[in-house]
């Protein structure tokens, strides 16, 4: 299977490297980073920069698509660019996912209409305006549509699409690989009061 | 603070960007990637490229330093300019630190003689042919060395360095921030039959 990742400035890493790993790591999957031009793409902590090595017209027709989310999102959503080549790409793919805010841009390309999805717990309800039916769950499909909730749920989708495409054995050979078997200090339910510092780190302008 | 990261052939992608986030979200927290020289450095798949933006020279009293894992661990373990700039860092560093094979370099550093720590599931009983205790914990501290167990385990030490650091609050905006609400597919005590195609996967040579 072939992975394409667009990256566009001030993207946010994680939301990136956690699909990669789990898709990467597994045998016959391969992920190209493409973008308007092959070149350095920095990240939303101008300190991470990441290298597409090839434009859109030079990946076409990937199996699948995985779009990130970030701070950079509303340009992002704004670039006819990335936007009419995943309108293009996604006639011909198995899966066409999304991460955090990356649902957004989805949608900016005409993806989803109609269809249930998710986000960053910050802005999934935005989606609604979107004309599409806000989900808040780790990781929504929506026949081949999959968007994940914020940042780290990359690494969950990454995971369940392995299964669906290669069988639960390599989703699991790869779980153990990457060892997969988080410890997050705080249980999230407990975390309500920090809403607002949590979305003064991670807001979309 | 001041966080570097030293990226090296073969690193392994999530091992540098789980912790990265952790960290590079929380204000007043910076990092830099370093590495013998400025430029591009290939990951574990061939397919994602980092870009280091110093030299070790450059950033030589880092207050934390993280090293990620990754199948070119011998390698890095036999690179003295890295081995030789992590030991002099060490000795002004805050927290010294390692996810996944990353702690063999700390050890190659001279950093864990008659140390605890701990590292991938599938090599850490190895650490004990270099003088150190192995531990199967995901995270360990021993003074102000920290090591993590394997690959995503970073995400997790990132948190939990942030929490020492710069106090309960700030590590729950960001594990709020980067929605680290995991859900792994599988339950990793009934994942052991896989454990030899797991390894094929991460193999360090």
């Amino acid at each position: 299977m072939h992975v394409a990742i667009p990256l566009y400035p001030r993207f946010t890493a994680l939301d990136v490297v956690g699909p990669y790993t789990a898709l990467a790591f597994a045998p016959g999957w391969k992920v190209t980073f493409v973008a308007g031009q092959p070149g350095p793409v920095t990240d939303d902590q101008g300190s991470l920069t990441l290298m597409a090595t090839a434009s859109y017209e030079e990946v076409p027709r990937p199996d699948v698509i995985v779009v990130p989310g970030g701070p950079g999102t509303v340009a992002a959503m704004n670039d006819t660019a990335l936007t009419g080549w995943l309108a293009a790409a996604h006639e011909h793919t198995t899966w066409t996912a999304s991460v955090c805010s990356g649902s957004f841009v989805l949608a900016a390309a005409g993806l989803l209409a109609g269809r249930r999805a998710t986000s960053h717990w910050g802005w999934v309800e935005h989606l609604q305006g979107l004309g599409t039916e806000p989900v808040s769950e780790r990781v929504v499909f929506d026949g081949k549509i999959v968007t994940a909730a914020g940042v780290s749920a990359g690494i969950d989708m990454g995971l369940e699409l392995l299964a669906r495409e290669s069988g639960e054995g390599t989703a699991q050979a790869v779980q153990l690989a990457i060892e997969y078997d988080p410890r997050p200090p705080y249980d999230m339910k407990t975390l309500d009061g920090r809403r607002d510092e949590a979305m003064k780190l991670i807001s979309i302008d």
